[in-house]
Order: C-alpha cells, then sequence, then structure tokens
C-alpha cells in the first residue's frame, strides 16, 4: 500500500466517522423531543461545533491530498466528493440542532399528540445517511440508488404529517403555536433525507460519471 | 496573462453566467405565479436541464483545471470552493422548478389573495444570489458579509406568509389546498437565501479562511 493509499483509506474512515456523529445529532434530537428531555436537546446544541470541526477539518485534508500528491482522474474525483459531501453532513448536523432548538421549545408546553410518523420518518432518514456514506465507501452504485428510492416515503410521512397537524390546529387554534412547530420538526427530517439523497446522487456521479443527479424522478426508477 | 490565469477567469465567468440564468429562473417561477402564466411556469420547468448542464459542465472543468494546472494554495481552493457554489446553484434551480409547479398547481384555482410578501422576498432573494457570486468573483468579504445579514429578513418574511395563511385556514377550510401550496413557495424562496448564505459564507472561507461557516449568528455581527 503506497502513502496516498493510506492516506485516502484514512480519508475514508473520517468521512464515516463524521457520518456517525451527525447520525447521532439526529437521533438525540429526535429523542430529545419524543422523550421531552431539553437536557439531552442542549446537549445536540452544543456538540454541533464538533460537527463542524470535522468539516473543516477533511475540507483541509482534501486540499492537503490534492495539492501534495497530485491525484488524477478516479482518485481526484473522489476527493473533490468527499469535500461536497461533507458540506452536506454539516447541513444535516445545522438541522439537527434546528431540531433540538424546536424541542426545547415544544418541552415546555403540554404534548399535542404522542409522536408517531416523526420517529418512523427519523428512522428511515438516519438508514438513508448511514446507507449513502456506505456507498461512496464501497464504490456500491445499487445502495446510492436505493437510498435516492427511500426519499419518497420520507416526503410521503411529511406530507402526512403536515395534514394531520393542520387538521389539529384547524379544529383547535389554540393548537396552532405547537402544532406549528411540529411541522417544522418533520420538514427538518425531510430536508435531512433531501441531503442523503443528494449524497447518493453524487456517489453515484462519481462511480459512474452518469449524469443521475439530473434525471427527473421517473427517470430514476 | 498566463493560459491558467485566462482559464480562472474563464471559470468565474461561466459561474456569473449561471448565476444569471438560476437567478432568472427565480424570478420567471415567482413571475408565474403571480401573474398567473403557467406556460412561463412550464418554461422554467424546461429549462431546468440547462442549470444542471451547466453545473456539470463546471463540475468538469474545475477538476479539469486542478488536474492538468495543478494549482496551489490559493487558486486550488478557489476551484474547490467554485465546485462547491455550483451545487448550491443547481439546487437553487431544482427550488425554481419546485415554485414553477406550485405556481401551475395554484393557477388552476381562483386567486386566494394577491401576493406582496413572495415578491418581497423573491427580490431579496435574488439580491443575495448575486451579490454572494460578485463577492466570489470580486473577493468581496464585506459584500459577502452582507449577504449574510439579509438572509434574517426573509426568514421573517416567510414567518409572516405562513402565520397571514394559517389564519385563512383556520378562518376558513376550504382554502388550506391553496393556502398549503402557497406556505410553500415561500419556503422554497426562503431556502433559496439559505442557499445564496451558504455561498457568501463559503466565499469568506475561501478568501480569509476563517470559520465564518460556523459561527453562531450572534457571533455573525
Amino acid at each position: 500500500m503506497t502513502v496516498f493509499e493510506k492516506e485516502l483509506g484514512e480519508l475514508k474512515e473520517k468521512i464515516l466517522r463524521m457520518g456517525a456523529v451527525v447520525e447521532a445529532a439526529i437521533r438525540d434530537a429526535v429523542a430529545s423531543l419524543v422523550e421531552r428531555d431539553s437536557d439531552l436537546a442542549r446537549k445536540v446544541i452544543e456538540n454541533d461545533h464538533k460537527i463542524n470541526a470535522l468539516d473543516v477539518e477533511i475540507d483541509e485534508e482534501c486540499i492537503r491530498l490534492i495539492a501534495i500528491r497530485q491525484p488524477r482522474a478516479r482518485d481526484l474525483r473522489f476527493i473533490t466528493t468527499a469535500m461536497k459531501i461533507t458540506t452536506d453532513l454539516e447541513r444535516m448536523g445545522d438541522l439537527a440542532e434546528d431540531i433540538a432548538e424546536r424541542a426545547i421549545e415544544l418541552n415546555e408546553e403540554p404534548i399535542l399528540k404522542p409522536y408517531i410518523d416523526i420517529p418512523r420518518m427519523t428512522e428511515i432518514a438516519r438508514g438513508m445517511v448511514r446507507d449513502a456514506l456506505d456507498a461512496l465507501v464501497k464504490g456500491d452504485t445499487e445502495l446510492a440508488m436505493d437510498v435516492i428510492k427511500r426519499d419518497d416515503e420520507v416526503d410521503m410521512l411529511n406530507v402526512q404529517v403536515f395534514n394531520e397537524l393542520l387538521f389539529f390546529m384547524i379544529q383547535d387554534p389554540s393548537t396552532v403555536s405547537r402544532a406549528t412547530r411540529i411541522t417544522y420538526v418533520s420538514k427538518y427530517i425531510e430536508r435531512i433525507a433531501d441531503h442523503a439523497t443528494n449524497v447518493a446522487e453524487m456517489v453515484i456521479y462519481n462511480i459512474e460519471g452518469k449524469m443521475i443527479r439530473h434525471l427527473t424522478p421517473s427517470q430514476k426508477q
């Protein structure tokens, strides 16, 4: 194994580590809402700087590898893709922070209804994040395609949550402030799944050079 | 001027051109809603492939420049930043397409109310996109900071639009389907402004190497 191969392996590991931290932030943010645990929410907010630091660290490492190793073709494409992917991961971290902020607000008021669809959406979104990064590291386009397909489920659940909460608001306008905040949480999770989809599309683009990023949903099937 | 300097200049021009196309798509998408012009909306949807093609073209050009010219330090950082920025521009194009889709749906039903805040939000967001790219090309961090500040105005208008439409829905549930679609449009514009903010943050990071991307809003002041 050359030095550069070793460095590339370490870069991949670092990306997976960042993914694991982001995934944990998403899990904890939603748990802080479902379990009404505002201390946990505050921990998510405080820990966001770790995700940001990993983003900068990976970015710097990529720049260094390009400058010093002068990688060509496949490796260069992998490194530039990695730089874009960590930007998506960093934004997922910001969304986890947004969820935690809404959780703190919601935990101060009486519970509106038990959370059912939101934990379901979260599980799907977290699986998408994990698999998109696995697909990157293993170069597995089929897994990446599968991630893209799952995005529809999250979108549907988000619409379902929105409609249900709208019904609450119309029936009883005193629920508006709480219900609105819950629709925001649902929307944040949907956006996390969108970022995972973006990552998966970039993985495919990176491996196959195909314009999957820019196919219409029906063409993707 | 070296060949590489000329190529870098062309790259900057291409990014500005992509920005202008994206800005026009945003303008037309919102115009198709405000002026109830579904033909214009369909034009926005059809033209999205041009934005996607520009994204791929700029990406390929960046990869080529890195591989062939082996840029160092400042130039390398500019090129990798450019690759990330076009991803944001491409996503703004997708959001313009989403606005156009909602416009077609809304244009088929009676008008709910005249659009006032949405055109205002759009003007601010478009200005943010334009100035963020100007800041990139001119290396103007002050302009980039100004873009970041304007994001708050868009966020506030989005909340205002949401609250107003919620009031409609509560007063008259028959407005739900239309009002919901308009809240989506407002949200899409807010996300366009978020992408412009991301671009501005990357511009500052690119120029100053500062961690502006990761400061809290209060620290940014």
